[in-house]
């Protein structure tokens, strides 16, 4: 079968005790949605609402979009095999290093992936060099706000740039925010009205510790896309406990804010303890940071119970990049000991 | 959107007290799955196992097959679209009537649909009649054992006829048998080693009234099949509680045996009561019954809050058929009843 190369295989790995590699948010489940799952365990026999009628109410009044914008799935993971499926370019576009799905779902319909290369002179950061890359033949882009594995935000007014041209082009565009609101970044929905061949993607796995319950939405004011999308896979692709979980976490008032300031906050010391070991911690506006360390890392911390990302698969870095998911206080100064001693000793 | 057309939609009739329009177990959710989800609410957060390990090795307990040989999905509804998106079959064949998704995902690639059509005055039965249809152009064939909406099993020497003279075409074979644990039949999976072209389909949707939870596998000696479909979808698409569900519910010794006791003797009174008011009740396996009346029973149920399946999106029927789920001896009884009242009244 298949390797599997992302975070998170505490299962192949089991003596690990914390685990650095998720982007998971580190306040974790909320009470509000573990509470709603264990009172409702008897809805799970029946079948789910295919339409999830009640969620994208929820998600309508939260993103302040109509309802007829938003199609749930199986995870935003679903969603982006989905869209590959349901409008099926034949040439696109993707930055390196990025999340592998979006090249991994383009490939399942034989489409011909185009790679824009971040340069690490410059950070990683998306730059307007991007645009030349846009041309008309490019049927579908997707783009990462904040970037998986870097960090970095898409800045304002090149996404506006990049938008407009995609636009002109007749490019779907896929903005990937499923890491946005653990940031202060502005979201493309705004664009959505005006720009049918937009497409926000969104996911309840990180901000709210749901990777297991598998819950993800897109944005798109393009009812064909919309209609394609879902036609491309079964009808009940979203459980009824991802549907209560969802509903449950969008009733929460300040969890977003909190986990913001708590990120914040752990990023910066993170990112100042790691650096000061004479790591290269790159820029990130987002809940994890993208390392450089020229001597291994990821054994020595394994043996530790410490599972970090290695970021080799990742086309455009090598095995000398890390990445490791930003979390709560205990936890982190965990890591950067164990960081020191492999460093030290 | 696409308009729904499967049973189970109570989210769409909200006065509905009692479903008959699907055929999940009438006996539950076990008290042993709930239990196990309740207390492990927390596991919710972190990324599912992608290779599904644990539920896997149950899974090749439970069927006595390879772990190997096992591909968990989102459902099997999940699972018949992804081998659709692998296989890229050409042109299939598919029984009318029989459940509508197979048709559905097979158009998604653009699929040549041909159509065995089940003859009433059969009462719907599968005969030797498809072995003519079954050419070597067919790249793919997909047969419900028993089939839904009639009932019926494939008679063991049929079914053993129709995979050799599909695997003499190497046309891909899927049996489904998703409702096969609710009867007395024979599975197909005592052929799966030496016929590399059969795929098993199963579910723990029905059996275990896990419909919310969505949880299926196919079965498939051959690796490249099991390779190729596990590679058509995202590598998280079986939840964390689907994958502690799914456990769960093999570990119950008798809950397999209890159900088929309870489904034969009430589908045996439910036929008895029904036919005896006039309505056709065609005789099935299985764990619900078509039915054909003249007039229409639907709307009139459904003031009474019972909701039934019209079969007229059947391939092959039309709004004289109906399909009900088998159910406890109390609600079979009140939907006697109410047709008794509809009818005399």
């Amino acid at each position: 079968m298949q390797a599997y190369d992302h975070g998170g295989d505490i299962y192949g790995n089991p003596g690990v005790t914390l685990d650095f590699s998720v982007n998971t948010n580190p306040l974790g489940l909320p009470e509000e949605v573990r509470c709603a799952l264990q009172s409702r365990v008897e809805e799970f026999a029946r079948y789910p609402d295919p339409h999830c009628r009640e969620l994208r109410g929820a998600i309508a009044a939260f993103e302040s979009v109509p309802a007829d914008w938003i199609l749930c799935g199986n995870g935003a993971a679903d969603l982006i095999y989905r869209l590959c499926y349901a409008m099926k370019p034949q040439k696109a576009l993707v930055c390196a290093p990025t999340f592998s799905e979006y090249e991994r779902a383009l490939q399942q319909v034989g489409c011909q992936v185009e790679y824009h290369i971040l340069a690490e002179a410059n950070q990683f950061a998306l730059t307007e060099k991007i645009l030349m890359q846009l041309t008309p033949g490019i049927d579908m882009i997707f783009l990462c706000h904040p970037n998986n594995p870097t960090g970095s935000l898409i800045p304002l007014d090149l996404m506006e740039r990049i938008l407009n041209r995609a636009q002109e082009n007749k490019t779907l565009t896929v903005i990937d925010e499923c890491f946005l609101d653990f940031t202060d970044g502005e979201s493309a929905k705004r664009n959505l009205r005006d720009m049918p061949g937009l497409v926000v993607l969104k996911a309840f796995t990180k901000m709210y510790s749901m990777a297991g319950l598998r819950l993800g939405y897109l944005l798109c004011s393009d009812a064909n896309v919309i209609n394609k999308t879902n036609a491309a896979a079964q009808c009940w692709s979203v459980s009824v406990p991802a549907q209560i979980a969802g509903v449950a976490a969008l009733s929460l008032s300040d969890w977003q804010d909190r986990t913001r300031r708590h990120i914040t906050e752990e990023r910066r010391l993170l990112s100042e303890k790691l650096s000061s070991l004479g790591i290269t911690v790159f820029p990130s506006d987002a809940n994890f940071l993208l390392l450089r360390y020229a001597k291994p890392l990821y054994e020595s911390l394994l043996q530790k119970g410490i599972l970090i990302r290695k970021c080799e698969n990742f086309k455009g870095l090598d095995k000398f990049y890390y990445r490791i998911g930003v979390k709560t206080r205990l936890d982190n100064i965990r890591l950067v000991e164990a960081v020191k001693e492999i460093i030290n000793g």
